[in-house]
C-alpha cells in the first residue's frame, strides 16, 4: 500500500492516510462496476431456446449500457490510481474532493439504468442520454479537477519530472470537450452520443505510448536514485 | 497501511490489527454508500422526453435522501479515519465499538429508503425523518465514543500534542446535541430536519482552519524528529 | 498489511500472500454484513404516521433476523481476523479452506432472508430456523477447523506462547456444541433457537477477560525483543 | 501489501501500483462472489413446514448455479493471487488485460441467474448453459492470457525459478479446452455441461501436490537469500 521508503523518513504519518483514501475509493469503484451487472434483466417467461435468444438480443440496451458504463468507471479508476500514484500525501481539501468525485461514480449504475431502459425509446432516449453524458461530464471533470488541485497544493511526490506532470494533465483533460459535444450530439441523435461515450472510454483506456505517464514501468528521475 | 517505522520497532504485530479494522470498515463504508443508489428510482413507462423529464423530478426524495446519506456517510468515514489516523494500535473494546458504530452506518440505506418514501407523505413523514434522524445520532454518539474511549485506554500515537486531540474531540461532538435538536424539529417539519440532518453533513465536511486536526497536512509534534 | 520485519527477513515472500487472503475475506465479510440491509423491508402505501409506525413495527422478524446476523458476521470477522494475526503464511490448503469458510459466510444473508420471511409463521418458522442454524454451524466450525488446521501444518508465528494458542482454540471451539443443541430445540421452539442465535454471537462478541487472546493489547513472548 | 525488499530497492514507486490493482481487483472478485446470494430465491407464501422444504428444494437450479459461480469465482481469484504473487511491477497494459478479465468476472453473476432460471427447462436450457460456458471461457482465457502477458514482458520477480513459472503457466492452460468441450456438450446434454463446469472448477481448486506452484509455503530460489 505504500511505495517509497525516502518518503516515509521525511513525512511520517502522511502516507497511512493516503491508504485509507485509496482503500475507500478502491471499495468503491469495485462495487460501483459489479452492481452494473444487477441491472442486466434477465428474462423470464421464455418458452424454448429461439424464444429465449430472441428475448436475450432484446435487451440489446442493457448490454450497451453495461459495457460503455463498464469502460468508462474502469477509464475513471485508472486515471483515480494514476493520480494517487503521484500523490504524496493528502490536505485537509483532497479528501473532499475525492468524495465529491466518488459521489459522481456512485450515481452511475443509476445513470446506466436510466439509459438502458430509455435508449431505444424515441423521445425519452435524449433525456436519459443527457442525464448520462452529465455524469460522466462531472465524474470526468473532477478527476481532472483532483489532480490539478493535487499539483497545485504541492502534494505530489517530489522528483516527479515536469514533463511526467504535464503529460497526465493532457490525458486528464481533453474528455471534458469531448463530453460537451456529445451531450449536445444527444438532443439530435441519442444512441450516437452513447456510442461515443463508449468511444471515450476507449480512448482513455487506450496507453498513449509505451513511454506514457499512466503506469508507466520505471520513472527516469528515481532511477538515478537508487 | 501503515504509517510508522518507529512504532512498528516498539510494539510488533500490533499494526496488523489495525490493518484489518481499517480495511473491514473501508469496505463498509464503501458498500453503504454505494449501495445507496440502488434505491433511486428509474421511472419506467415514461412516453417521451417531458414526460420522462417530468418522472425523473417527480423522484426528488429519492435524489434528496441519496444526497443528504452520501454527505453523512462521507463525513462518518472521513471522522473515523482521523481517529484511525491517530491510534496507535486497538484492544479487546475497541473493534466490538467499531462493530456497533458499523452497525448504524449499514442501518442508514434502509433509513434512508424509508425517508425517501415517506417525506413527501404527509403524516407518515414524520415517522421517516425521527427514525433517520435517530440511526444518525446512533451512529455519530458511536463515532464519538469511538474516539473517547480510544483517549481514555490510552490507544492513539503518543507524540500527538495536546491541542490536536482536543480539536479532534471538539469536532466530533457537538453534532450529536444538533442530531437530537433535528429530530424535535422533525415532529413538526420533517422536510426541515431533512435539511437540517444535510447541513449538519456539509458543516461535517467543511475543514475547520488550514490547521484543522481532520488531514492536517504536517504533524508539528513529529516534524522535529525527522 | 503486514506486521513483523522479523518475519519478512526469514521468509521473503509470504507476507504478500497472507495481505491478499485478508484483503479478499475482509470484502466478503463487509458486503455479506452489508447486504443485510437490502432485506429490510420498507413498508409502501402506509396513508399516515400511526399506520406507517404499526407497518414498520410489523416488521420485527426482518429487524431480529438483521440484529442476529449482524451480530453473528462480526462475531465471525473477529475470530478470522485473530487467526489472520497469529498467522505467519499460508499454505496450499489455508486458502482453499478460507474459501469453504466464506462460502457459507456468503449464504447467510440467504439464511436470514428465509428466517424473517418465516419465523412468525407457525410450522414454516421450524425449516427457516433450521436452515439458519445449519448456516451458522458451518460457519463457525469452518472457522475453528481453519485455527486448528493453522497449528497443524505449523503457520503459525513462532514465538506465540502456547497457553495464547489453547485459549483461541478454546474460544473458537465451544459455540459448535451449542449450535447444535440450538437446532434440535429449534424443532420445538423456533423463536427461542434464533435467540439462542443471537446469545451465542453477543457471548462470542464479548471479550473473556483483559488478557484474552483475542485483540489482546501486548504480546508477552514479543515485549522482551523489543 | 508487498513481499520483497529488496524489490523496493530496485524500483521506487512500482510496489504502490501492485497494491492498488490489487486492492480493486480482490474488492471486484469479494463482490462478484457475494452478488450471487441475492439470487437465491425464498419461497413466499409457504402455507407450513413440509410446503416450505419443498418450495426450498425446488429452487435447486438456484443452488446449483450459486455452487457452480462460487467454486468458478473462487478458483479465478486464487488464480489472479498466485500471478500477482509472482508480479513484480504492473505495465502500460497489464492493468487493462486485468479489466478485461474482470469485465467477465462481473457478468458472471449475471450468466448464472440465466443459468439458474432456465437450467430446468427444455430448450431455453441450452441457451443459459452456452452463454454461462462462454462467461467461463472468457474469464479463464484472460486470466491465462494476463499470466503469459506478464511473463513475457517481463513483469516477474526476477529470481523465481523457470520451472515454477513452467507449472503455473500448465495449471492455468487447460482448462479453456475443457470448456470448449463442455460449451459443445451443452448443445445436447445442458445440464451435464454444468456438472462439467462445476467439476473443473473443484479441478482447479483441488493443489496439484505439496509442491504446488500456487500457494506454495516456501520459495527456494529465495530460501538461500535469507
Amino acid at each position: 500500500m505504500t511505495d517509497a521508503e525516502g518518503r516515509s523518513r521525511s513525512r511520517p504519518g502522511v502516507r497511512h492516510r493516503k491508504g485509507r483514501l485509496e482503500g475507500f475509493s478502491d471499495g468503491v469503484f469495485a462495487i460501483a462496476i459489479t452492481l452494473l451487472v444487477l441491472d442486466l434483466v434477465v428474462p423470464d417467461q421464455a418458452v424454448g431456446a429461439q424464444d429465449l435468444w430472441r428475448l436475450v438480443i432484446d435487451e440489446w440496451p442493457g448490454y450497451l449500457g453495461y459495457l460503455v458504463s463498464f469502460a468508462t468507471i474502469g477509464a475513471l479508476w485508472i486515471g483515480h490510481s494514476s493520480i494517487t500514484d503521484y500523490l504524496d500525501r493528502t490536505d485537509v481539501w483532497f479528501p473532499r474532493l475525492n468524495l465529491l468525485l466518488l459521489f459522481f461514480v456512485c450515481l452511475l449504475p443509476f445513470a446506466t439504468r436510466l439509459l438502458s431502459e430509455y435508449i431505444a425509446q424515441p423521445g425519452a432516449e435524449k433525456v436519459a442520454s443527457t442525464v448520462y453524458g452529465l455524469t460522466l461530464v462531472a465524474a470526468s471533470g473532477l478527476l481532472s479537477m483532483l489532480w490539478r488541485y493535487a499539483r497545485r497544493a504541492g502534494l505530489l511526490i517530489e522528483d516527479v519530472p515536469a514533463e511526467e506532470v504535464s503529460l497526465l494533465t493532457a490525458r486528464l483533460s481533453p474528455s471534458l470537450i469531448v463530453y460537451c459535444v456529445l451531450i449536445a450530439l444527444g438532443f439530435l441523435l441519442p444512441q450516437a452520443a452513447v456510442v461515443g461515450y463508449f468511444l471515450v472510454a476507449l480512448f482513455l483506456l487506450t496507453p498513449r505510448s509505451r513511454g506514457s505517464v499512466i503506469f508507466r514501468t520505471k520513472r527516469p528521475g528515481r532511477r538515478s536514485t537508487t
